[in-house]
C-alpha cells in the first residue's frame, strides 16, 4: 500500500456534511488518513465546488480514493465525473458498492445523506474500500471510461 | 413542447438491453418518440461506447433527454457524465429520481437493470418525465455543471 493509498479524501456540500462526519470517522478507525475539503458546516454550498474539490485531489495524486456526499448524491457525483480521471460511484447499498469496486474500479464512492441511512452508509464504505477490481473484461471498458468526451 | 421534446433517446449495453426495452415500450405508450441507440441484442458490448453514443445524441440536440441502462447503472452514467452538457442521474426510485429532476434538472436517467425491478424501473421513468425543475437555489449549481474541469 503506498502513502497515497492510505488517504482517503472526503468532500461534501452542507446536506452531506453530517454524514460526512461519520465516513471521516470511519476511516480514521480503520486506520486510514483523511484528508478532509470541507464543507466544514451546515452553511449552504454548491456540491458542483465539492465534486470538483475532490476530483483535483485525485487527479493531482494528493489521495487515490475518496467519497463524496451531497443530498442525493447525484449532483456531487455528476461534478466529479467530469473528470475523465475519476470514476465516482453513487451507491445505495453495499451490493452496488461492491459492484462498483468490481467492475467500475470506481476510485470515488458517492452517497446520499438524506437517502441512505448512517448504517448502510457505512455498510457501502467497507465494500468500497475492501474489494478489489476484478480486472478482466472490465479491463478495456474501464480504460474507456478514461477517455475525454469527444469534441462536438 | 419542442420536437426535440417529443424525442427520447434510450441506449443500453447488454446487461442493459432487456430493461431499456421495457423502457422504450413505456415512452412509446406515453406517446413520445424513442430514439434507440442500441444495443439491440444481448451480445457484449462495452457499456461506455452505449454511454458515449447518447451523450453525442443529447449534446448534438437530436434528443433533449434520454434513458440509459446498464447492470448497476453506473457505469454508463459515469461515461455519460463525462459531457459537461449531460446530466445522468443515476435513480434506484421514485424519489431519487424525483429529486434528480426538481434539484439536479437531469436530462438523461440512468438505471441499473440488474439492480431495480421493471415495476421500480417504470416509477423511476415516470417521476423522470413528470417532474419538473424547480429552479431558484438549483440553478446556479446546474449551471455549474456545466463547466468543463479545470485543467490539470
Amino acid at each position: 500500500m503506498t502513502e497515497q493509498d492510505r488517504i482517503v479524501a472526503v468532500a461534501s456540500d452542507h446536506a452531506g456534511f453530517p454524514l460526512k462526519r461519520v465516513v471521516a470517522e470511519c476511516l480514521a478507525e480503520a486506520g486510514l488518513e483523511v484528508l478532509d475539503l470541507g464543507t466544514y458546516d451546515e452553511a449552504s454550498v454548491d456540491y458542483p465546488d465539492s465534486g470538483r474539490a475532490l476530483a483535483e485531489a485525485i487527479r493531482s495524486g494528493r489521495a487515490n480514493r475518496g467519497v463524496a456526499v451531497c443530498g442525493t448524491g447525484i449532483g456531487i457525483s455528476i461534478a466529479i465525473n467530469r473528470y475523465p480521471e475519476v470514476r465516482a460511484a453513487l451507491c445505495h447499498n453495499e451490493t452496488t458498492a461492491r459492484l462498483a469496486r468490481e467492475h467500475n474500479d470506481a476510485n470515488v464512492l458517492a452517497l446520499g445523506a438524506r437517502i441512505v441511512g448512517t448504517e448502510v452508509a457505512k455498510d457501502c464504505l467497507r465494500a468500497f474500500l475492501q474489494t478489489p477490481f476484478a480486472g478482466g473484461r472490465h479491463g478495456p471498458r474501464v480504460d474507456k471510461l478514461g477517455l475525454p468526451p469527444t469534441s462536438a
